[in-house]
């Protein structure tokens, strides 16, 4: 179910941003238990004309390694889930490949069950 | 008013491209009835390395075919308009320029009407 | 806490792109009131091929110069608020690099406070 849309800057392989995306995916599974094979993510090289990051906001030392996510999904996850959510992200990237815990950026974008269709024009989630 | 987000691999002409734009388009002019003129769209080809989706979550066979749209409209549709939506949606691109139906993954993201400026700095839907 | 995505079409120098996301994000500041440095923005140059939006809807005459822009942020502001983020927005725009004030569109999604994590995977916003 979740939607994820990642943002980054240049400078890193394929298997680097693959590793990116798996991470996010990771967590997801870890922290909020989604099933392994929803996955859906799109990920974005920008350029440094294209992406803007402040190397400060809330004393947090970003540098261009900043990761950017983006996850929409189903509302109703607990405060508690989220913040394990944030957690697992940054630490999974942390560990590959690599990417520093304070360039991990995420938000998340709540949506009724209601509004998802995974294929066939239906909308599977609806009760 | 809805702004429509649609993500694919690499290997459609522009024609087909553009269809799948249209597709989209009067799948939400026939599904819940915006005007026809309410047009905002941005596609977006992605590389093999940089968008992933499962092949076969929820008994789906997703191809690299895949179609991501995600809608941003105001909240308020029923969810039988919703699912009028999605049905709307494949069908169309089904039928041109033929995206197998279990290729579309479509998601809404719901906002307040007063949550839009279509030009001149002025928020229209707001009462 | 801003996370603002941009999406026009070429035939924009880099000093141009630049005066966009900078106009966006002071709109932001003066109109609702975010602190300079909650700076997080990503822009993307698209194709005739890939965004479409009406020449004339709701009577306002659009040009290839268009720009679309979305901001989530956290939920909250009041209507005369986001008025004024719009305004603010086709203004500084127009001033700086001279975008038609018709071609500003843009589009609010709130979320929860809790549901940004700034680096370190913590929810900074969570109370």
């Amino acid at each position: 179910m979740p939607l994820v849309r990642i943002d980054v800057l240049p400078g890193r392989t394929p298997e680097q941003l693959r590793a990116i995306a798996d991470g996010v995916h990771r967590a997801l599974i870890e922290a909020i238990g989604i099933p392994e094979a929803d996955r859906f993510q799109v990920l974005s090289q920008n350029t440094q004309d294209s992406l803007w990051f402040d190397p400060g906001y809330l004393g947090i030392r970003r540098t261009e390694g900043v990761v950017f996510v983006q996850i929409t999904m189903s509302s109703g996850r607990t405060l508690q889930q989220k913040q394990a959510l944030f957690a697992a992200t940054a630490r999974n990237l942390s560990t590959d490949p690599g990417v520093r815990p304070e360039d991990v950026f995420v938000n998340l974008v709540e949506v009724a069950k209601e509004n998802w269709s995974f294929g066939n024009g239906i909308a599977q989630y609806a009760s």
